[in-house]
């Protein structure tokens, strides 16, 4: 049990959260150069899965040669570093898919609504990304290649699409539990605030002030959480061991 | 002269407008398998420059093999149809500057400050893409292909930078005005409202509502603008124009 997300997981949160994306392809002319082009995805499980017109420069490049990679970025955030932003880019060859149109149709639009325009044109097709290996970046420094195995076996996480929601609420409304968390569970006795940065299924992330300046501390939960509200039950526990070790 | 931007001025302002994109270059492993990552850049005219690390994956695939494009999208927009943004992808060979380095230096952390941290650490150098032909794409059905030359001599719109004030303050402040140029100068007689949607050195486009629905005009400038002061001295000549078609 990994206190931290593993970065298969990370990159599996980061697809889940986007979608959009930039596609290396080979270019027909000049033959072989490596085209980027911008477009829209929805998931197929592990899999990236395009609706794409026959017509456009990066189908003609997959027609000719399959191999290509999808570059995915976390969404820009006001005023942040755009090199602190994580990023996965998926290795692997996109092929156009035979079966199963109607399902693939109300997945995507599903994810795309404005794609139900165009989604029965005749230039029209549904093609997969076949992920071979995937390279992560989650900011300066935190990097590395995954398999496709790890890749397609990790599970996104769940608290994802609420965490900002959960930040906001301990932040505005019990910075006094966040204190307490980090005085009492990581020890920094001389914290005199502490705003919750991050969290996911497996823990939180806070920074704390100190008088020797801020300091980062990462706190795991007993056991991983799935839902908002074993968050709010975890983390009521947690403020309360916290202050029973602080009375 | 044109009524409109071209695509190679279109595709320079929005090169003008970003600092970030992705680059497609050839991998090392799997050998020539397209391979697309996120960067920065400044631009040092039309050419893209790069401050990157020799440890970067990018960084040593152009080590092994020059080719590489590079692909700006238009910020992101909220509620708006990811494939209805502009992009361009500047295809060309990417290679290390040896010349100018304090120059270079000085033009990229004026764009991105943040460099100036890691812009002398010995494994990071400035790096240019040469570009032989852009690929536009203005939204659905607006695309084609730029030649480097046209690319090159064409010019970033002086007044990307000051549009979306210019559309709020005649929208909020003089919906009079754009009604006025919609029924005069677009000839539209049975407009009920105009709301102005974009503004460029050229001209100007109204969204015009009518009993039969929605149309779009666009009404050249009498002669082409290039700063705030001249678009508004030219749209209240043009305003007293109308009124006097009008009266």
């Amino acid at each position: 049990m990994s206190a931290t997300p593993s970065h298969a997981e990370r990159a599996r949160t980061l697809l889940a959260s986007r979608n959009e994306g930039a596609l290396a392809t080979l270019a027909r002319d000049p033959a072989g150069h490596p085209y980027a082009s911008h477009l829209i995805y929805a998931l197929d499980g592990a899999a990236p899965i395009f609706l794409i017109s026959r017509l456009a420069e990066h189908t003609q490049n997959l027609l000719r040669d399959p191999r290509a990679s999808l570059l995915v970025v976390e969404a820009e955030r006001e005023g942040e570093d755009s090199l602190a932003r994580g990023r996965a880019t998926l290795i692997g060859t996109c092929n156009p898919i035979d079966e199963d149109r109607d399902r693939l149709e109300a997945l995507f639009c599903d994810r795309h609504p404005g794609a139900r325009t165009y989604a029965r044109f005749a230039d029209f097709g549904f093609w997969r990304l076949s992920v071979s290996m995937v390279r992560y970046v989650g900011g300066f420094g935190r990097m590395s290649f995954i398999d496709a195995e790890a890749f397609a076996r990790a599970e996104p996480d769940p608290l994802a699409p609420a965490a900002h929601g959960i930040l906001v609420h301990m932040n505005d409304d019990h910075a006094d539990a966040c204190l307490a968390y980090a005085r009492a569970l990581a020890a920094i006795d001389g914290a005199s605030e502490a705003v919750m940065i991050g969290v996911d299924r497996y823990g939180f992330d806070l920074r704390v002030t100190t008088s020797e300046g801020p300091r980062d501390a990462r706190l795991a939960f007993p056991t991983p959480v799935s839902t908002p509200n074993d968050v709010r039950k975890t983390l009521v526990e947690m403020v309360r061991a916290a202050r029973a070790k602080l009375a």
